[in-house]
């Protein structure tokens, strides 16, 4: 059982900046250059990104005795006499960061900014223009839809909310089925993370326009681990057996009341309900972080039902793993993609899913490793997974 | 011009709240027989509603000098010994109310609730339930979708997202073509407005379901007034004439880009990518509040392209309303309904609405006019409006 990585939303952005040794202690109150942040509210001049990419943040109050910035690295803010707190931060990594203001203590979202649900709680998020790339960028191209979907869970007794991508033409093409793609969100997160952090319809509707991947049906469910009731502290190195253990089990039931739901419930119903290819080689299964953890979990025990699989930054569930080497040619046989990644970042931190891909290897088993160069456990990680994950889909 | 009555979210929420005489000054802290507002994030305990509707909020700021409560009516809140901060606020209006927390004075979204865009920014909000209504409530019916759509507008020069509601079937009857009607959200707010604070696909879902509405397309887009750069102040009764001009052509001019995107890029992409009735018989327009200001100004100027027309606690265009006058009889011949709605709290503070319904009578202009009980300029009126109106489009 590996225990990092695991962490989506606040529990994961430490060491997700970016440190300019040259700027250090330059922290330029100067907004010259600047533009806001395409995340913030509308009329929100703040925060801004600079041309180095610095964050300049600020938040008017005046009552307040003390007013700190948290985007993973904390900063302390600097009145000045109208009332108003502003930092200029290190420059960041490109992609979406969660932030929060701390005001006397008190960890709440910057009201300049859009909210993004995330590390239990509806957080600000700052998005880091990326020069020159523009895959998860709307353009010319034709549109897919993001479908907001009620459906019932027999299991939960309730009615659930699932978002949907159809791709460009589902409508006007009734008779086409398509093969589908189930792709989680992390710990902490729900099932809003991947249309809107994840900007996941602009990178395939890019992709599609490109040749680059089927068209696909993407469903995008709550992983029922948006909230940790009692989470156990991580084993430290050298913890004892029963506390490894302890955390081991808390790690696998935590969200396994989602498995019935996803398994029973909702792959039915999009079977039903949805002009899907409802067979296992149509059916992929994708998760970020603790929904990596989730996506092993069931794939790997259900390869009757999906033959293509994703991981990223996952939760490495051990027990699932340990199945694969069972029977080596039947997986490689059974499984179209079994496909890895990590942010450089994360992997500096914790290697194991580049452990884990070189051991697959050795061990003759089929699977595709992507690192993310320069980035951590965070959302851009992720985008740059899916995008690489896509291609590989359904061929 | 009528001044009142124009802005959504933190412009509009004093009055909102029920005064219960008798429980003046019986703030108990207890939270006996309460239960975890449905809008908290997964796992919060606070806010709470009791038996009596009253609102429990808490927070934690051990550190904080000062910490309130803007619920519409400021409540300040009582540290304890464990440093949060708690209040218990008077029984509270069922429906859906906005707020904010301050801490020393800043005013921020509650860590504990889910946020939703108003008052042009992520604002807490608190659903208060009501005892024996259902018919905005998820129930055992077929469900429609609200999809996320992309568009390009070439007005903006780019791209826009809105929502667009397909009643259950549309996909299963792909030869069937669509009434559809535009629905428009208020000031501070956009275009998540309906389907997350206003459960607009419920209420329709479950309108279909009794056979009480006709199955039709809804389109959600953003109304260009999530944000007011510079409001001039509103005139005091006998102001000068001056002053009184100067604000009705702020009102006149403040959204005014959204007309052409909304008749020249979005009506268009609607007809051109939903299977839509593209006709004037076919098509209704409403909103509320400064949404219905908007509504008012377009469909008055354009009765070739819509025949309904709903305004939910509108601000008053007069000059798009004297249009109506000039031919009474082509107008009840166009127009095959104009619905006017207001709530009776915000009704008691201004009835400009209520008297352009009476003098609407008077002139001979068929109209509906419909009064939300108890309910001041907020959801629960809005979200009652949109159930009344329904039933009267298209039949």
């Amino acid at each position: 059982m590996n225990f990092k990585n695991l962490f989506a939303g606040k529990y994961a952005l430490v060491g997700s900046l970016l440190l300019c040794l040259s700027c250090l202690g330059l922290q330029a109150q100067n907004s010259y250059n600047s533009q806001p942040a395409s995340t913030n509210v509308p009329g929100a001049e703040y925060p801004r990104l600079d041309s180095q990419l610095r964050g300049i943040f600020r938040v008017s109050a005046p009552n307040a005795q003390k007013v700190e910035l948290n985007l993973g690295k904390k900063y302390e803010m600097t009145k000045s006499s109208d009332g108003f707190w502003m930092v200029t931060t290190d420059p960041l990594v490109v992609g979406f960061h969660y932030y929060t203001i701390l005001i006397d203590g008190v960890s709440v979202a910057d009201p300049s900014s859009e909210s993004f649900f995330g590390g239990s709680s509806m957080q600000s998020g700052i998005e880091v223009p990326e020069a020159g790339v523009d895959y998860y960028l709307p353009k010319n191209v034709p549109h897919g839809k993001v479908e907001s979907v009620i459906y019932y869970s027999k299991n939960e007794k309730r009615y659930r909310r699932c978002f949907v991508y159809i791709p460009p033409g589902y409508d006007k093409n009734p008779n086409v089925k398509y093969p589908v793609l189930y792709l989680q969100h992390g710990m902490g997160e729900d099932e809003r993370g991947w249309s809107i952090q994840g900007k996941m319809n602009n990178i395939v509707d890019n992709l599609l326009a490109e040749g680059k991947c089927k068209p696909m049906i993407i469903v995008m469910d709550n992983g029922n681990i948006a909230y940790m009731k009692k989470r156990p502290a991580m084993p430290a190195p050298g913890a004892s057996e029963e506390s490894r253990k302890e955390f081991t089990q808390f790690l696998m039931n935590f969200g396994s009341d989602f498995y019935p739901i996803f398994l029973d419930d909702l792959v039915p119903f999009i079977d039903s309900n949805f002009r899907t290819l409802p067979n296992r080689e149509s059916r992929a299964m994708a998760g970020l972080s603790f929904g990596g953890f989730q996506t092993l979990t069931i794939t790997l025990a259900h390869l009757d039902k999906f033959s293509y699989i994703g991981g990223f930054s996952p939760g490495l569930n051990d027990q699932a793993i340990q199945t694969i080497y069972k029977d080596v040619p039947a997986f490689n046989r059974m499984v179209k993609t079994f496909f890895l990644s990590t942010g450089s970042v994360e992997r500096e931190g914790n290697s194991n899913i580049k452990d884990l891909h070189e051991a697959l290897d050795k061990a003759g088993v089929k699977n595709v490793y992507y690192e993310s160069p320069g980035t951590a456990h965070e959302w851009l990680t992720w985008r740059r997974s899916l995008h690489e994950f896509l291609p590989l889909l359904f061929k």
